[in-house]
C-alpha cells in the first residue's frame, strides 16, 4: 500500500487516538487524518493536546493535516483506512463497525486498537467480516514500535498484507499473531512476568522497587536487543537453545514449580490482600511518574539498538 | 569498602570467572586480579581469552594487574575478596569455601556466583559461616550491570553491607534478595515470561521470531526504562498501580487464568514434546547467535538508559 496522501479516520480520541494521530502525521509525511470522537469539546481538545505527542517534528505542518469531525458518517466518507479505539465494549464495537462500513469506502482498511476484544466479536454485525483486523499497540504508539496485528478467521489476506505492508513503511514493528486469544501476545507475556513479581513481593522476597531494579538492569536491556528465545539460544552456544535446556532445563523446571508454588500459596488472585501491599510499596516508591521523561529515555533506547 | 589497592582472588575461570576478572580490571584501576582454576594450560588459556572481554580499554594495562594461580590457598592467601564460580555442585562448594576460609585472610569477603545453590547451603562446613554471601550475575557481568546479592541467614549485615558497597563503587546494580529462594529473582521472572512464551509458540499462536520481535520491540524498552511495577503505575496515572489494577485487573486475571490453561494444556513441562518444535524454531531463526554483535547493542543500550 502507498502510503502517500493517505486519508486516516481515527474514531475515538482518547490518549491511545491522540497517539495514533499524532504517529501517522509524524511518520507518513503525505497523510492526512480526521479525527472523531463525541465530546462535545472536540476541537478544542485536540488544539490542546495533539501537540503534546508532536516531538522532534514540525508540529504546525503535522496540526495542518488534521481535521475534527463530530460525525462518524462523514469521517470515515472517504477514508483509506479506519481506525478505532472506542470503549472496550464490545456491543459499541460491534455497533460502530457495522455503521463505519456502511459509510467507509469498499476498500478501506478497518483496524481496532482494542487490547481484548477480538475481530471475530467485534465483526459479527458487518456484512463483509474479512475487512477487520485488530491492530493492538503498546502504549504510547507514537514511541512504541509493536503493533500486534490479530486477524479473526474471517479477516482476508490482503487486510492482513496491506495492513502489515502499512506499518512497516512507517518503520514500526507489525507482528502477525496467528491465533485470537485471550489478552494476545504482548499483555500474555508481560502479565505471566508480573504476576511472579507480585508473587515474589508478596512473598517479602524483595521489594518493588529493587524488583524493578532488577528488570531494568537485566532482561530489559538484554530482551531489547535480543528476545527470550534468541537470548537463551545464544546461552547455549553452539548447542543452541537445545543445549541450554539439557543443561539449565532443571533449574528452569524447579523456578517454574516453585512459580506455582508460591502464586498458589499468596493468594496472587486479582483483588486479593496481596495486592494492597504491592500497591502502597508502589506509590511509596514512584508516586506519580513522569511519563514524558519515561518517553524521552525510551527513545534513546530505541535509537541506540536500531543504530 | 575502598575500591582502591584490593586484591581480588577469582576461583573458577569459565567464561564467567573471566568476565568478573575483567569487570573488576575495567572498573577498578588499582585492583589486582588472581586467577584460580584446576585446568593445566591457566596460563596461556586466560592469555589468550581474558582480552575478549577487555573491550574500549586499555588491554594490555589491565591483563598487566592479573595473574595465574594453580593452588588454591595461594590464590586466597592475601586476597580482600574471593569470588567463587566452580561447578554447580553443592558438596563442591562447601569444600571449597571450608578451604579458602582456612586460608584467606579474617576479613576477606567471599561471594559466590551460584545460580541456584544458596549460601546456607554452600556454609554448612565453614567455621564462621557469617562470612559467605551469594552474588549472581546475570551474563555477562562484564556487560550486564545487575547482581543479584542473596545472603543466607547467617551473613553478617557488615558483609552485606560492604559487597553492596563494592558493586555501587564500580557503577553496577547490586540488588538485595531478602529471602533465599528457588532461582532467586531474575530467573524465576524472565523463566515465568519464558514459560508462557514456550506456551504460545506450542499452541501456534505466534512464532519463535516473531515472538522475539514482540518482547523487542515492546517489553524491552519498555523495562530498560522502568520496571513492571513502575510502568503499571505509570499506566494508572494519577491514581497509580491501584487505578491500573481497578481498570485493568479483570483482563489481567483472565490472561492469567488463560495461561494456567495453556501451560497445562500444552504440557509445557522441560524435555516435553513441545520443547523439540520450539529448538528446532529457534535454531532455523538465529543459527549461532553472534553475542560480541549483542554486547556491543546491549552496552548502546545501556549507555542510552544511564544519560
Amino acid at each position: 500500500m502507498a502510503t502517500q496522501d493517505l486519508k486516516i479516520a481515527v474514531v475515538g480520541a482518547g490518549t491511545i487516538g491522540l497517539s495514533f494521530a499524532a504517529l501517522h502525521l509524524m511518520k507518513n509525511p503525505n497523510c492526512t487524518v480526521t479525527i472523531y470522537d463525541t465530546r462535545p469539546d472536540l476541537k478544542e481538545y485536540m488544539e490542546t493536546k495533539l501537540p503534546e505527542f508532536l516531538v522532534d517534528v514540525d508540529a504546525k505542518e503535522c496540526t495542518g493535516r488534521v481535521s475534527a469531525a463530530d460525525n462518524l458518517a462523514k469521517a470515515v466518507g472517504d477514508a483509506n483506512i479506519v481506525q478505532e479505539q472506542g470503549p472496550e465494549n464490545a456491543n459499541f464495537k460491534r455497533t460502530t463497525w457495522a455503521q463505519i462500513e456502511q459509510h467507509a469506502p469498499q476498500d478501506a482498511l478497518f483496524w481496532s486498537s482494542t487490547s481484548g476484544i477480538p475481530a471475530s466479536e467485534q465483526s459479527k454485525d458487518m456484512v463483509d467480516q474479512t475487512r477487520l483486523v485488530v491492530v493492538h499497540p503498546y502504549n504510547p504508539p507514537h514511541i512504541m514500535p509493536l503493533l500486534e496485528v490479530v486477524p479473526s478467521p474471517s479477516t482476508s489476506q490482503a487486510v492482513i498484507d496491506r495492513t502489515l505492508e502499512y506499518w512497516r513503511s512507517l518503520g514500526r514493528v507489525p507482528v502477525l499473531i496467528r491465533k485470537e486469544c485471550t489478552g494476545f501476545v504482548a499483555n500474555r507475556l508481560a502479565f505471566a512476568l508480573f504476576r511472579e513479581a507480585c508473587s515474589l513481593v508478596a512473598q517479602g522476597v524483595v521489594g518493588v522497587e529493587d524488583l524493578d531494579s532488577v528488570v531494568q538492569a537485566s532482561m530489559g536491556p538484554r530482551w531489547t536487543v535480543a528476545g527470550p528465545f534468541k537470548s537463551y539460544h545464544a546461552g547455549g552456544g553452539e548447542g543452541g537453545l537445545g543445549s541450554f535446556m539439557d543443561k539449565i532445563g532443571g533449574t528452569v523446571q524447579e523456578c517454574w514449580d516453585a512459580s506455582d508454588k508460591d502464586v498458589k500459596a499468596g493468594g496472587i488472585v486479582v483483588g486479593e490482600k496481596w495486592q494492597e501491599d504491592v500497591c502502597r510499596q508502589t506509590d511509596e516508591a514512584y508516586g506519580v511518574v513522569d511519563t514524558a521523561e519515561r518517553d524521552l529515555k525510551t527513545k534513546a533506547v530505541l535509537g541506540a539498538v536500531s543504530r
